[in-house]
């Protein structure tokens, strides 16, 4: 962050009621970041599977092709790009767009896949989750993505004028390396769309974003979406941002709504220099690298 | 974990009184070893500065030479070394010493070392802690162990018939990176003696412990020292044991008291097995690895 930075920043995280019609949900969901824009978030997230239903049979036909670049969108090949792209712009806004399942022109392959918007529509960043949700705690939570997903392989970052922005995907936060390698490049913010369930939920939801904040000294929000009782997936909801302080700064609970928090970038600064743990990590000992 | 080994284990942290006078500490804490040993622990934890006083003036004051082996101890130079090897003979279990101030003969350079022994007598390891306790909170906390210590450069494990044990001290625990090398050296459990203070105590002190937890699919256990009021360094104490799910399995609140956890070792493998991360870690993708 140089010195011209603004230092303050309203963060909205939109925990969207989901169903199972595509158009439904990016109406809903265009919607929602209208009414948070119109409340003075400047950065908004929407929540993994932000528009479709999240089950491992239905990722390839809810499967987008996503453009390079705006300029070469295909609203009907991409309707989400485009709803997202115009919900930024309209808004003026940099929206995290959640996740949503991408096809690959090329390979053919499927990702679970976060785009983020710039002020003007622009796509900034895509990430594709690196870290594929492959669970298996029987009776209670089976899930495997990697049936019909293929995972990414890039660290992503985009850049404001409030800071570096580091993405990951739900999964993504239980593997500290990834967030230590956002730290590492950079980041202020860390956002992760996501979508625990009510057996990992309780237990690892919280503790993994507070964890997260705390050892990379940024702020972390991770947006769910609301508890659908019709879904066969019940997500855990519970939207949330921490501080780098590791503490909890704006929360809910499992319903529709979208949450906010006023973040000062100067506490990421003042975090960073009271701990000063990322000058004294040991890099003389050991060290966490790209390949 | 072979097949083999035994899965129970009772583990005992032993949250010490402790004051300035060293030959009393020592004292103090042998009878706590051989009460919590009369209550069926088997490894056995003593907290940060279990000898002395926390205080980065007294540090040379106190330090004692270490010996390479029991071999060679001598109980003028080191009455730390031959008291806790003699609590962990006698008891016939496992000790890990809590953390006390070390110098070193070659160099005089003074380290902040735990010391684990086995049940007979012998050393097992030696950490030196890696990363020292240098924060400043301005009006709350300022502390600067690198004035007086050498900081060690070491990642240090021991075996036990119920599985590896991984060692940090204290201030360790705020780094992802050296928890993870645990892991990946092949830990079940990971002891931290420490002690955290009034400030960053109630924010970090559990948040820390159930993060690396999680995070390594480890049981953690961090000793700290009871709060001595008269002390200029106010311990945060609730020393706590947390199992590889993140959760709290033992622990308590400032005073003088030993806390007992039966921890059974299969958890570690069924939480592995249903969370598979140290086989999904995208190490095509990047790499943590000692210098």
């Amino acid at each position: 962050m140089s010195n011209s930075s603004p230092s303050t920043l309203r963060i909205a995280l939109i925990q969207l009621l989901s169903g199972t019609e595509k158009h439904a949900n990016l109406l809903r969901a265009s919607k929602a970041v209208d009414r948070a824009a119109s409340l003075g978030a400047q950065l908004i997230s929407l929540p993994a599977r932000s528009n479709s239903e999240y089950a491992t049979d239905k990722f390839p036909e809810n499967a987008e092709l996503i453009p390079a670049t705006i300029a070469t969108l295909d609203a009907v090949s991409s309707p989400s790009t485009a709803a997202l792209s115009d919900a930024a712009k309209r808004n003026s806004i940099y929206l995290v767009g959640g996740s949503i399942p991408e096809r690959d022109a090329a390979s053919g392959k499927i990702y679970n896949t976060c785009l983020a918007f710039g002020p003007d529509g622009s796509i900034l960043a895509r990430h594709r989750k690196m870290h594929l949700f492959d669970i298996d705690i029987p009776g209670k939570m089976t899930f495997k993505e990697s049936e019909t997903l293929s995972s990414g392989d890039s660290v992503t970052t985009f850049d404001t004028p409030y800071g570096k922005v580091g993405l990951g995907i739900c999964y993504d936060m239980r593997f500290p390396l990834l967030s230590m390698l956002l730290r590492q490049s950079g980041c202020s913010i860390l956002i992760f769309p996501g979508a625990f369930n009510t057996v990992t939920g309780p237990a690892h939801w919280e503790l993994l974003i507070r964890a997260r904040a705390l050892d990379t000294q940024c702020f972390v929000a991770a947006c769910s979406p609301a508890r659908n009782p019709a879904s066969k997936y019940q997500a855990w909801g519970h939207s949330t941002i921490a501080s780098p302080w590791g503490e909890v700064i704006s929360t809910t609970d499992e319903t529709e709504q979208t949450i906010f928090a006023d973040v000062n970038l100067n506490r990421v600064i003042e975090v960073r220099s009271q701990i000063p743990v990322s000058q004294q990590v040991r890099t003389d000992l050991y060290e966490l690298r790209l390949k």
